[in-house]
Parts: C-alpha cells; structure tokens; sequence
C-alpha cells in the first residue's frame, strides 16, 4: 500500500511531527510505501492563481476549475501541483496531518487542497461521492487541539469534533470518492506535558494500526440524490 | 458606522465582485465608512511563520500563540499583519466575501484569519465568545457556491450552509465575541445567468439594507461552560 502524509506545520519540533513520524514508522513497519508532504518544508504555495497554469483557457475571465480542466487535459499544470496531484493519485492511504487552527486547517494545507484537487482529476460534472475519482482510497485525519477534551461535544462550547470536521471529512475526502477512517484527534497538546504526549503517540500508533478493522465515517450517496445528477451541475466554478 | 469587506477571489470580474462592490455601495449610501480588504490585489500572505514577527518569543521552539503575544506586546507583528487588525479592531461591521472553494474559504482568507486574528488582541485565555476582544462587532459571511440551492439542506448532498459555515459562524466569528448575523448565499452562481445574477445582487442589497433587524445567529456562551474557566485554557497553542 503506498501512504502519502500532507503534514502542515511550522516548528519541525511541534508534536504534530511526532504524530507524523509515528505514522511513517507504523506504516513503514506494516511494510508500506510511505510519502510525506511537509508543507512548510516545501514552502508550498497556498494560492490559486493563474500562476498554476502553463496553459490558459480565457485570458479575460479566470475561471479556477475550467483552467484546472484545460491545464489537465494539455500538461498545463504548475509543476508543484502536478508533482502533488501524483503524489495523490497513486496514494492508497491519505493522512492529513495538521494543528486545529481556528476550527480548520491552516491556510497552507487548505491551500494544498484548493490547488492539488483539480477539477477533472479527483472530481467532476457528476464525479462526486461514490461517483467521485480518488474512488477506492481511504483518507484519515490526524488533528491537534489547544483547547481540552471536555471543550469538545454535542453540549459543549466548540461542538463535536467531527461537526468541525465536516466539511473536510465530507466535502473535499468524501466529496472526491474517498472513504474517510474516524479521525484521531490529540486533544490539549499544549498542557499534555511529556507522559500524556507519550500516551497520545502510542493511543495514535494503536488507531492505525487498527485501521482495517475501523469502520468508516457514514457519507452520503450521490445515487441517493439524482435530482442533482441531471444537467451534471459542477462545483466551485464561480 | 466602520465597515469592514474581506474580499478573497481571483478575478477582478467575478460575481464575487460584484456583490462587494454591491456592499460597499449599500453601506455608503446608509453613511458609514467601508474600508476593502482585497486579498489577491494586496497579495496577501496567507502563511503563518516566523516572518509574521519582527520579535522573538523563543528562538528554538516556533509557538505560534505565544510569538504573536509577545510581537502584540513589543509592536513586534509584521507590518501587514498590524495594518489589517487595526482595520479590523476600528469596523463595527465585518464582512467576510468570498467563494465557496471545498466547503470553506480559499486558503488566501484563512490565511487572513491565522495571521490577523492574534492571540491576545482578538481572544485570549478566558477572553472568548461573550467575553471574546471583538465583542460589539457585527460578522456577516457573504458565500457564492457553484452547487443548486438543492444540493444544500438537512437532508441534501452537500447538508445544510450553516453547518458548512458552522467553523467559521462559532468557531472565529463568534468565537472572537462577534454578533454573526445570517449570511447571504448565492447558490449555483455558474449557472445563474445574468438575469438570476442581477436577482441575486438585488437581494443581497436588501439582505444589507435589514441588518439592524436581523436576529443574530444563536451562539454559545462561555458562561454556559464553566469548568472551561477554570484554568483559563488558551486555544491554538499547539
């Protein structure tokens, strides 16, 4: 199985890249081909812009997803888009790895997303859902939080995890046909002190190594809505 | 009364565009001053690093939080960073304007809210939600989407646009102490046609022009939690 982890964070000494490495060693241990995106590292460019493209469908109107059609189909794409989209496409396993900043991820990883998941290659007209081209992959979230465990919940002051986590988990994972594992989430790192931190790692090498025996997230099925299919209305084309 | 307008699409000629020109046209005419925050014309730098500090709170370890309240403290955030929170601290009314890209914000107005939304300026330890530092300012998210109003709903594809906006309504806005009011959707904008546009702009100029009696979002309260205080926990210091 090849892996591929987009980890996004700014200190190379952050427990995020303690839970990265973990990853990499589980993975590697079980005998798979493991990837990393260090996006920092790479000084990934979190921008669309028509610097993304080689090609240019309309030179007076930028319209992001039909120049992500054209570049696709004409090798048009920005090289470090490219080499992601590869870097994507032949991963059977996505980890994103990230610190909860402002109830999302930071800019540089939604970025990566913007730029990286091109319209015609991990989605399209009714490519979506279980119609969706990154079919067949598995995706997991691998997040950190400042605030405590108890700050998460149906009652509690930031909600559930997993509603902040819905619009990932359900509209750019499950949206591009991927099957979305529960997410590990190391909840108040900051004030974790070094055992906790060390348990956490070990709690994280015991979720992936469950991996095949999780259940995935429940997602909904383009099949369960065909009023959308007619016409095959395209997304994020405004 | 000091609008402030994120705007955050590539193209000068976007629809997107057009409603913010239609908001500062409004707002002008209702007598307050609107200042515009063009994201793409100012180049925006969306990333947090330590470029952000012209101070150094630890040389060794990159702690985001805590950089930005010792630069807070010793006028030590970038230039930019401080010219949009004095932008921000001086609007009564803040409009975030942009497309929906994966069910969120492009990755260039994320970035806005990681840099400019400094710890200690905008929340702090227990200064959150009613007690948050922006409390008084009112938030209005103004979201273009490609996908049909059908595909949003409890029972819908996509779910319902508060739950999508769901991190950003509590988990900044509100979060920071801001009233968010209901925002304004423009749905399947690709699609539209110059009539619905031109429909579209009309409506949100009246959904403008009914704000002082539009029921603000319900948020939570941080007096509702507690054992939250308790500590006085700080977020994102991961």
């Amino acid at each position: 199985m090849n892996a591929l982890i987009v980890y996004a964070h700014p200190e190379p000494q952050s427990f995020n890249a303690a839970l990265r490495d973990a990853a990499v060693d589980v993975l590697e241990k079980q005998g798979h081909a493991v990837e990393v995106s260090d996006l920092y590292a790479m000084d990934f460019k979190p921008v669309v812009d028509r610097r993304d493209f080689l090609t240019c469908h309309d030179a007076e109107h930028f319209n992001v997803s039909l120049e992500q059609r054209q570049a696709l189909a004409h090798g048009g794409l920005a090289a470090d888009i490219a080499s992601e989209l590869d870097r994507l496409q032949r991963a059977d396993l996505l980890i994103l790895q990230f610190p909860l900043w402002w109830f999302g991820m930071p800019a540089i990883l939604k970025g990566w997303i913007d730029r990286v998941f091109v319209s015609g290659a991990v989605y399209g007209r009714s490519a979506m859902f279980e119609r969706g081209k990154l079919l067949g992959k598995r995706a997991l979230v691998c997040v950190t939080t400042g605030a405590p465990v108890q700050a998460f919940g149906p009652d509690a002051l930031n909600g559930t995890i997993l509603d902040l986590l819905a619009p990932l988990h359900r509209g750019v994972l499950a949206f591009t046909g991927m099957t979305v594992l529960p997410p590990y989430v190391a909840y108040h790192v900051p004030y974790a002190g070094a055992e906790g931190r060390a348990a956490m790692l070990l709690d994280y090498r015991a979720h992936l190594q469950g991996l095949d025996a999780m259940a995935p997230l429940p997602m909904p099925r383009l099949a369960d809505h065909p009023a959308l299919l007619e016409g095959g209305k395209r997304p994020r084309a405004q």
